[in-house]
């Protein structure tokens, strides 16, 4: 079985000598009193529950799965994630990151993200129930009616009841414009919702009394398509206005879905029929106000990310030292063993450092936008959060699209250390790379977020909020500029900074002319975009290092992150090459294939 | 249920029209005779008994796996496996390529092979079961004595029994001077055997009543490492002198492996105690003997590899034309319906040309390895055969390394075009995601296929044997050098092919200082000469397609080769540029490392 350590000191580096956030929430008068220690206690604690509680039970989960009592349509999880669920709530976790009006414990979003990243190395499966919670609390915090928050609030904050998204229905995923339940008013002030959802993660199961969901559907009178969607909190049982649980409310789960992995998470098919529902956010702008939860979620897919590159790395890593296997190619490394550990070969190296890379740069980058999110609900200047918001917006497609693509490089590569040993269940290895399958296509498959990327977020307002981050790379040019040793950081990011930029002007023009040409490049272009982001972080992390170490700090972690900086420069980041050469080919290629499809 | 529809049309294509296989038949004597039509009859009878017999029964072996009955040792295969393979034995199908002598129907490996695609699109796993009778049919035929063929090869080509390759041990895979199993000499003649072997595919199963083992162990006198290694054959039942099965044999299975796919095909810890074998070739030489199996199980890998690149396409395809979510982004395409089929989009079309690309040009790789195998076992001129067999040797790491990493690649971008449902069991296309995952691990890791590749077979002569490659490139050039319309797909592998020159004399130079610099440019190294020869083979096709078309030809298959083949160029072909610049990225980037990999 797989081992977890939480990666404290890393997260500590990212969070106190990379992007210093205890100086940020100094600004930020709801967190100006979070200090360094205050976030390394609680990173401490965390981790201590992800190896202890949550990652002990991973393989069960994914071994045992989910089962639906079709009598009752009650869902049993795995044996053990009751019992982990209670201790999270009993530990206060969920309340963490949760406004104090709701009994929250206020604390900033960077700390959260932290604390999720090693719940999803421990676990995936199982943190989707509190996750998917987490972005109901958001969706109902920021939409919801005095009483919904009154009512639902405190409970998802304290975790007693759960919550998911009902979003998709079997004929419409990406395309939510098709969209076919109906919410029909009642003379209450309530309405009566029928309908099918289908692939509705922690839709059904036996954690807590009571789930609320949020579902989409369609107003009797509302205009076709995307624009006609309504948003509704929909409990399992209704609710009393004591908050005590009245009736069993008309939704069910009609059925689970069997998948290639997260098996202990119910993926749910919800059944509505005539279920009482209270309306979220105003009739037919249900889509903008469904879009809160989903900008979280897709970070928190980045977090998912990076969680299984992280757990996959440590593994092949203590099984490189440990196998035994060949002679290095420079002759024998360790002569009182019959062979050499297989760590001293260049490629297991490179597998190796690939999810070692990937997994440091992202936690930058995902750190760093849960500080942009900081920024953007809790500082007082309102130019910097309207800045942190474009930011984000930004960073927000390249998080999930590029994260999760590499996550599933990563882990594989990680499988592959292991030769056979990774193919098989046992060992744990191939169960990070099924898990990690799933995070390229849920909330916006990978394609639809280089569609967003490109066309809304680049495009859509003619690069403006991409000029914004060539700033910061310009500023670290600037600092760094004269630094021979920062030369190997910083010269490969300026250098495709330009390129980015005239590539930009020119699918820009092309995309005007023909908008199919901006299909043809956004994934390639995210991609491109993805490794400028990488390479602006790597530059920065090998900064730090870099003063550390002049400054006569021995701690090897400083030349290790220098080591993985250059192994990051030299062979991952050189796939920009390829991408711009691809992304410049243009739509014909790939729509002028009628005959190759026929 | 994914469908599968045999890719005749294909097939034909390249083993007719491209490779012309019956016009070199013609010069083998002990083939002369097999012409179009009785090759094509082949395959279409072939291809229904895949599709007809095999292809239904593959999701059923995924879900039900083998099963071990610990007391009898007797394993269980998923229901209708045993069935199929009695319809396969009566179809006499084991039989096709084998030696007339034992019964064999004596047909070319180039047919052979044709039939093997196919049976891996259907159901690799249960392919598996006759894919390594076949391997040990060939390692007693080169190598056993007569006795041993008498006794054995009859049924091994009828498919009566199965055979097995029993290398692996627990501390042992890649590694195999390891190897720790021991032969007792007998004073009959014979051996016991004791011993641990893991990972044995179809080491166990219920569709044939004996089971024929090819086991390496070490004699009592042998040298260390792996220059002691000998090669017995060990049944399951032993075997009395007219035939009919004996005694049980001491060796039976230990234990099923729980694997992420391939679930239909057991995968065997075998446990060998004073087993009764012989000897298979010369003492001490197990290993150049079992290498008669293995080079032929590489190519069968790639065999695998483009089976369920081509399955998969086949199904995301008509997924791709049924599925409608969202317009084209250059207007409606079918506004009868309420969105377009998801085919329009430029990205959905580049995820199946990817498959399509890699398993169109891996079918003509590998077909002709087979007819480079057909050449160097039948051709009359031992030249012809010389330089064959050093062709084939140099392009046996590439179909097994390249076309499993594509396989991996194009499944998993196929998945993808499913958004939400490729992720779920039922629809099968995570199976074949899975399933492809283990071609990149077993028969070699392909780490250690780049090994072999860059170190034996390129640098080991000098060059030699790539500068064979590189003729048939250069003739191709002259060819069509100044034909205009070839110049798109002749140039790029032109220039590839003088970088890579450049880049071998360089590495070699490297490597010669320093061994380590092949390991670290090894694997990057052989996926550039993948694309190479990739590039030469569209080219070729290419050039059929624009003569049939300036012949007036007007099937559509034609303008579908062209599009594929551009689409390969521009698209897939670039990966060079990345892989050029990590390939020479050097050593020490890589193995300065022990500060990360603390």
């Amino acid at each position: 079985m797989p081992s977890y350590t939480p990666p404290l000191r890393d997260l500590q580096f990212v969070m106190h000598e990379v992007l210093k956030v205890t100086d940020e929430y100094k600004a930020m008068p709801r967190h100006a009193e979070v200090d360094v220690d205050t976030v390394n206690a609680v990173l401490e604690e965390g981790g201590k529950f992800c190896a202890e509680v949550t990652a002990p039970i991973n393989a069960i989960g994914d071994e045992q799965g989910c089962t639906l009592d079709q009598a009752t349509h009650e869902v049993t999880t795995p044996a053990g994630f009751k019992a982990a669920y209670a201790k999270y709530v009993e530990g206060g976790w969920p309340a963490l990151a949760c406004d104090p009006e709701f009994g929250g414990q206020g604390l900033p979003l960077t700390v959260n993200q932290a604390i999720m990243e090693m719940l999803n190395s421990a676990n995936q499966a199982w943190t989707m129930y509190p996750g998917l919670t987490y972005a109901a609390y958001e969706a109902l915090h920021a939409h919801g009616t005095p009483e919904q928050k009154k009512l639902y609030l405190p409970k998802l904050v304290s975790g007693e009841w759960t919550g998911t998204m009902c979003l998709t229905e079997p004929h419409c995923g990406t395309d939510l414009g098709m969209l076919r339940s109906k919410a029909e008013p009642q003379a209450d002030g309530s309405y009566r919702i029928t309908g099918n959802k289908i692939f509705i993660s922690s839709g059904e199961h036996d954690l807590a009394p009571n789930i609320v969901h949020l579902v989409l559907a369609r107003l009797p009178d509302a205009p076709q398509g995307s624009k006609g969607i309504s948003l509704f909190a929909v409990p399992k049982f209704n609710v009393n206005a004591d908050g005590s649980l009245g009736t069993r409310n008309g939704i069910w789960c009609g059925g689970l879905e069997h998948k290639m992995g997260i098996h202990g998470n119910a993926t749910a098919q919800i059944v509505l029929e005539d279920a009482v529902g209270t309306l979220v956010g105003e009739p037919n702008k249900g889509l903008p106000a469904m879009f809160v939860m989903m900008n979280a979620a897709r970070i928190g897919v980045g977090g998912q990310s990076i969680g299984l590159t992280e757990v996959a790395y440590q593994n092949a890593l203590a099984y490189a030292k440990d196998r035994i296997q060949m002679r290095s190619l420079s002759g024998p490394k360790d002569k009182s063993k019959p062979a050499d550990p297989i760590i001293v070969h260049p490629d297991v190296r490179k597998m190796l450092l690939t999810a070692k890379a990937y997994a440091e740069g992202g936690r930058a980058l995902v750190m760093y936008s849960a500080l942009l999110i900081d920024r953007e609900l809790s500082h007082p200047d309102e130019k910097v959060r309207a800045e942190a918001a474009d930011l984000v917006a930004l960073l927000t497609p390249i998080v999930k699209a590029f994260l999760s693509d590499n996550a599933w490089t990563a882990t594989s590569s990680c499988l592959q250390v292991f030769g056979g040993h990774g193919y098989i269940r046992e060992w744990g290895m191939e169960q990070f790379v099924r898990d990690a399958r799933i995070n390229m296509i849920y909330e916006g498959t990978n394609t639809i977020q280089s569609l967003d990327l490109l066309g809304r977020k680049v495009l859509g307002n003619n690069g403006s909020t991409l000029k914004k981050f060539g700033k910061l790379i310009a500023q670290l040019v600037e600092e760094e500029g004269v630094n021979e040793k920062m030369a190997e950081f910083i010269n490969p990011v300026a250098y495709l900074g330009d390129q980015l930029t005239k590539f930009t002007t020119e699918i820009g023009f092309k995309a005007f002319q023909n908008p199919d040409e901006a299909g043809a490049a956004s994934v390639d272009y995210l991609r491109v975009l993805g490794h400028l982001v990488f390479g602006y972080f790597w530059a920065r992390m090998a900064q730090v290092a870099l003063r550390e170490i002049e400054a006569g700090n021995t701690d090897p972690f400083y030349q290790g992150k220098l080591q993985t900086a250059r192994f990051y420069f030299a062979r991952l980041f050189p796939e920009t090459a390829m991408l711009m050469r691809t992304a410049r080919s243009g739509a014909k290629v790939l729509l002028d294939t009628d005959a190759a499809l026929a």
